[in-house]
């Protein structure tokens, strides 16, 4: 069995090594060839010169890629996924796309595959680089049960957790909630940090409290002490997750919820974006509390 | 020693009988004496018939009130904690407010009883009734450090933890923060369950991709099963943490911090106060969220 | 010259009645036939079958539609727009769309006519259903100067003011900016007058504050009155202002633009709708605020 | 009949020279004397040393006072209005209280002046520095009718209008959620404003077509030129506004009404006065926009 690798970025480059060193044979793709070296001693890894030639040769194939311009460009384009798997002897094709997108993205891409008899699941992650690195990921699944046990092994050489959530894109409309729910966190996190800093409390102590009641969240325990440090060093970009609470918002349009908190969370992305923090961590956002609090002589 | 307890409510009364349970001596005065009686056999619990009476005996005295006017009648009015402490033999008292109040109340009491010279702490505590039971409560503390020393013991019978944030009004300070916290993580809990529920993705599914990631919390752990379990029944009341934003937006005006996120929360209190679920548990917020996405047939 | 009307709603037919009255001779289209019947008497208008068969005689066409769906429906769906137009002997057609829709979709379907040979204007108006009746609506345009030169005498007969905006998209994008000024001043308005009622004062006293100071403004005088006197007839329904929320919100996105309180005001319309108000007037969101803040005994 | 005026500030200075341009008598006393200086030729005004000497010889007194803090001090401090008043021979004094402050304060000094034998009226003015010095004000009044009927000669001379709008403490109530509404549509058209320059349309045009609708306001009309002219010299600060806003949200969670807009519409304003733009008109709450917003090289 060959595994095929397109999109191999922050995220996708570590989850590609971890197969590689769980002994699968690879064969991957970036457009920009640079990423696509680098891989442990003895991997058995081919580097392709377009998505096309991976989706020629692989039996499942995972993609990671930015947004859903990217997706689409990569699955319809020129040289793509879809071109490539038309020339296929063995038709069968399962592509994993892990890229965090539309749901409505997801299953324009499903129909277009499946009308070339391609199988497809979507499998966005939950966890940044470093949970793509140590192999704990968890995967969030849509699509056919089978095609999800046929990956089970996959996602748990990457993962340590991968959950079926139903048919093709539910994995994608989890994803969005859930990164919902995180900036949401984060930016209560950043409010409630800025309020005890300007009271003339420890923030450091404050967190120490978090921990140990239920305002706990994943958050306070891995972001609180890097915003305390002002280590923004990215591990999952303020503008990234800018882009995902544009889709989230879009799919909560779309099912008619009301969202006020994300509104207002999503505003402050905006925003700090807008200042030139989207290439740092999320956690950034906290700046936008600082300038605004008048912390740390942050005001400009 | 003698431990004094005046507020033998949802959560003073399992404090006070964890006191009881550890052998301490107590004397304690609850406004409706029901609430005073039911301790463990062979527990030395005296009640007593007014605030003063406590306050005239205890060498440690705690309070559990409910709200800025509840503390400042039972410290400053007839029969109250002061006009006790006035007639003293033993001047040393020490009192330990556990109430969520505003700093500025703390602060407001801890002079006038200092002009009486009596020493006072601030320790308001995380956790809700079934912490209070189980003896794990955390008791963000703030006022001298000989003081604290001084409590600790007593701290860990009833709680797990306690940290000793700073001076006087650190801890009602600290208690504020925590709690915004814990409100806006829970109403951004309530959106993202509303969101993958009329997306079509199942909760329950949903809650276990949370906890496996960035995006876990108390709140999550805690109340997401409750909220699709529709179980609201109280562990801490919806109007409690309303009042508890109200102090917390008016700290952060005070000291000049935006909360946003935190003013878009707190409206969605004031509107599920507003709509009759004052009195369940603050998880019932989700039921507006209910209402507003039509989920379940909630919409009237 | 024969003007060519396509879209004959609450806006469209009073817009095409007033060029009728004015002597111009129309050719329509409407998809429900009934709406296109009922004309002033001694009118010159002739009732297509088709959008196709006006786009195949007009001089100059209107259209005037629902969302982006129907008009990307009417110019490039079967015996549509386009495809009436490509069967002219007579190639001069220039088509000016009154519709309240995304820019981008004005420049696309601007560019899809183009390539046929046929100008166009975004024209949306402001004003509703009074203001198309007496013809007192202001149009809103974009697109090349002399094609809006060529159109002045007739946004004069439906309208009071005309202004031209800037190249194509212009109309379409000063119109969305201009409906979220409205929706949030609206909703500013409803606040407010929930406020003075839950406060004892009476509302009628303050709508006559409000009208002779800074607060004064287009909604508390026409939209006012009528929330007061419980009179929701649809002017302009709520879920046709939603719809108008969702395009802005997407417009700012699109240029980076954060907007909180358009935001905050958005999730209300989104709330409104769902709770079965979105045939009501735009106004009805007040009924949220008396639900929510219990007044009139509204609270269910 | 002698006229009392206390606060010669921005508004009070110029109502007070309209009281003596008409020929009244007056004694007036500011806490900066500099500012009591400066009357109209043959104008009949005498400068008292103090609140107190001034309620010892008016038979109304008004005072226009920047906020709660300083009513509380000129009429229940030390040499002040209620101190004067207690000394007088004829006991007849009407105060009226222009100053914009929470209707609690009111209440508060209605009643400790009725314990003397002193009527009150509050009566907060809508209008700015222009609007006071043309004498065109609008009065907002609570309390007796009969007291209101006795000044209605006076209010004429300072203002186009006055509104009796119920009891004491009404015309305070009605002052606070007029500003509320205020504030909002400014924010609302700071926000539409900054869409309409990033999408790349003339901003001016833009206030042409707002002028022409539904969107129109005082905001826009007032505010519009000077925001996009860059013009900033306070008529009415920010950091008044602000306060003002403060007062409105503590009244609105008194009598239990959410506004999610006016919540949203506060934090702004919150942080142009952090950011130090406090002393400026409340206009340049649009400044903030245009860091959010990258427009015009304000971003830092």
């Amino acid at each position: 069995m060959k595994i095929g690798f397109i999109g191999l970025g922050t995220m996708g480059k570590p989850m590609a090594r971890n197969l590689a060193k769980a002994g699968y044979e690879l064969i991957v793709y970036n457009r920009n060839r640079e990423k696509a070296q680098g891989w442990p001693d003895g991997a058995k890894v081919q580097v392709a010169g377009s998505a096309a030639e991976v989706a020629g040769q692989a039996d499942i194939l995972f993609t990671m890629l930015t947004d859903d311009a990217a997706v689409e460009e990569v699955y319809l384009g020129k040289e793509g996924l879809l071109e490539g798997a038309s020339g296929r002897n063995n038709p069968e094709l399962l592509v994993v796309d892990c890229s965090t997108i539309h749901p409505d993205t997801t299953l324009k891409m499903a129909e277009r595959l499946a009308s070339a008899g391609i199988e497809m699941l979507d499998a966005p992650v939950t966890g940044s680089e470093p949970q793509a690195e140590e192999g704990v990921l968890t995967f969030i699944v849509g699509g056919k049960p089978s095609l999800y046990e046929k990956c089970v092994p996959l996602f748990d050489v990457m993962g340590k957790k991968a959950v079926h959530m139903g048919a093709q894109g539910a994995g994608a409309k989890a994803k969005l909630a859930n990164n919902a729910l995180v900036a949401t966190t984060l930016i209560a996190l950043s409010e409630s940090l800025a309020l005890v800093q300007k009271s003339g409390v420890d923030p450091r102590l404050f967190l120490e409290v978090v921990a140990g009641g239920g305002a706990r969240s994943g958050m306070a325990e891995m972001k609180g002490p890097k915003i305390l440090g002002r280590d923004y060093s990215p591990q999952f970009m303020a503008k990234l997750m800018h882009k995902d609470l544009k889709l989230a918002s879009r799919l909560a349009e779309s099912v008619q919820v009301p969202m006020p908190a994300l509104a207002a969370a999503k505003q402050v992305f905006q925003i700090a974006c807008n200042l030139g923090l989207g290439d740092e961590d999320m956690s950034a956002v906290a700046k936008c509390y600082e300038q605004w609090s008048r912390i740390g002589g942050q005001h400009s």
